[in-house]
């Protein structure tokens, strides 16, 4: 992988930083948790998958030294600040509940062994997260059959959003490596501009033709025609099949129905939450308003506007034409599809 | 009007450089037709009207000290130039042949008497702009009846976007102006941030409450619900009522439609074009890459990458509630209504 999204070094978290890609490659070294959840927050590091890894590094480095009681309260402290960087993205609670699990498990280890324990968990957090993105990337790469296979994609769901190779991303990487001709057409994704940033940037990394478009062109690309499929990530997907995802997925999905374009969510099991019903029960992230006025520093709309800033919208399962995860493809119904994958049954 | 969009002055064309809004408010000074053309082609002034309004002062800057003959063969190319700055809003090459008929039957007069014509003619068309902008206004706040009245918008169909007062804005003033409580939600309109630029700037001159969103957030506001319709201008309009206008318009119509919110389209007389059977016959312009790839001179997508930037989309007329003239509202079928106003038989 020629990108390292996040990686574990010598009780510290590596990152790249997001925010300065493509014009600068910076890593930003994290050594405590605060860091962690202070990079999660101002999307240093984005992406669902990849911020549950980094909860997850982030809750090791919280815990070291802690041992017992103290480690429990201390966990309590840690788990909070990390859930509380970003409400919508399932995979940062959901990591942050099994490491919590992990130390539970383990309080009789002094602080030494259960940092390194804490730590291995991460690890495999992480590892699981890139084994998921390949047999993800394979069970779609099987699903679509188009050669050359044009796909349409919003924001970043590739291996900057992950550990590495990506879920929405790794399918276009697995659909290349079975020997297909393969390009993107990737909406640049107002306003942190993660398709034209960071999907751009890490496909013209492995030499993956892509094409940037503004979000609203999309409609266009579809209505021309010659567009195979849309993919996209997922933050969260209840059990009914509603995916919660970057802004503007929505519309997305609804103007690929319209023209008769598959849409596709590459969701890895960490993301669905059966829990959540629907849709409805998918708390929405509303970002800071400065996202919108200002760009690089420079304002681009006037002092003191009103804004209305939500990082996700929720696209109805009845416009999704299937559910790629890294144990098969989920097809509607999805409330059964999604129950069966999640306890394991295989689809292949 | 707290706005001057362009103004004759000493025989020169004024306008605010619109590239520069909100930041800096710079009058840009043009003396031959050529720097109104570069400024036109630029996006120094933009909005289908506006710029119909500047290529008829360019014409008659362009013509100044020619007479008989050689004014005849100047127009030509004056004309070529002019028309070859944007290809999409026929309100640009309408006003260019408006200005060659009269100089056709002005070829007797000297060099002088002919220029102050021209000059006179141009000043016509843009009074008769601000005059149709406020009877469209009048038109349009009599057909909305919400008070409160939300209005969605995209892009800038304002008083920047003409010779002042404005087309889908023109309806929210009127409607204000009509005593109604009224708010505008304007798409920021990627690429060029009309809407965050522009919009903003000027209803918060005019005290007019707006908020900001990104284009790829109007669905997820749009299914919110509280939004009375959606107001959009047009670059041209086809016989049959299929509307074409800025990128993104497109989408926005069908989530509208999907959501149950009116779609209308301001639409000046002089932009709606009857010698367009249907949307397909609208050339559609392609502007250049950097304006996805740069922002501000910061590089926001990998050098050398490859976009795609329509400047333009058609709305087909089956998704358009109503279009709003100065000579009254048309209803579907457009074919017949938009035809009898054109004609000058008044709805009213």
């Amino acid at each position: 992988m020629s990108v390292k999204t996040i990686e574990w070094r010598a009780d510290s978290v590596r990152m790249i930083d997001q925010r300065l890609l493509p014009a600068r490659e910076v890593i930003r070294v994290c050594r405590d948790y605060r860091a962690v959840a202070d990079a999660i927050r101002t999307m240093v590091i984005r992406g669902a998958p990849a911020i549950g890894v980094a909860a997850a590094m982030g809750v090791a480095l919280g815990l070291r030294g802690f041992s017992g009681a103290r480690a429990r309260t201390r966990f309590e402290v840690v788990a909070r600040t990390l859930k509380a960087t970003r409400p919508t993205a399932v995979n940062l609670a959901w990591a942050v509940d099994r490491m919590g699990r992990v130390l539970g498990e383990n309080l009789a280890l002094d602080a030494s062994a259960l940092y390194r324990r804490l730590r291995d968990e991460a690890l495999a957090i992480y590892n699981e997260d890139l084994a998921a993105n390949r047999a993800l990337g394979r069970h779609g790469a099987a699903l679509l059959r188009d050669d050359p296979l044009t796909v349409l994609t919003h924001c970043n769901a590739g291996a900057l959003a992950t550990a590495g190779y990506g879920t929405a991303l790794g399918v276009v990487r697995a659909a290349r490596e079975s020997g297909r001709q393969v390009s993107v057409i990737a909406d640049e994704t107002r306003p942190f501009l993660q398709g034209s940033r960071l999907t751009a940037w890490e496909l013209r990394k492995d030499k993956i033709p892509v094409t940037v478009i503004a979000d609203n062109m999309a409609a266009s690309v579809l209505r021309a025609g010659g567009v195979s499929c849309v993919i996209v990530g997922t933050d969260r997907t209840a059990a009914n099949g509603d995916v919660a995802n970057k802004i503007g997925t929505y519309p997305l999905a609804v103007m690929a129905r319209r023209h008769g374009v598959p849409f596709y969510v590459a969701a890895p099991l960490s993301s669905i939450d059966l829990g959540c019903r629907s849709g409805d029960a998918i708390p929405i992230e509303e970002r800071s308003g400065l996202e919108l006025t200002e760009f690089a520093g420079r304002q681009v709309a006037p002092r003191g506007v009103k804004t209305f800033n939500p990082a996700f919208d929720v696209t109805p399962a009845e416009l999704v034409t299937a559910i790629i995860t890294e144990r098969g493809v989920a097809r509607p119904p999805y409330t059964e599809s999604l129950a069966a994958l999640k306890r394991g049954d295989s689809t292949d």
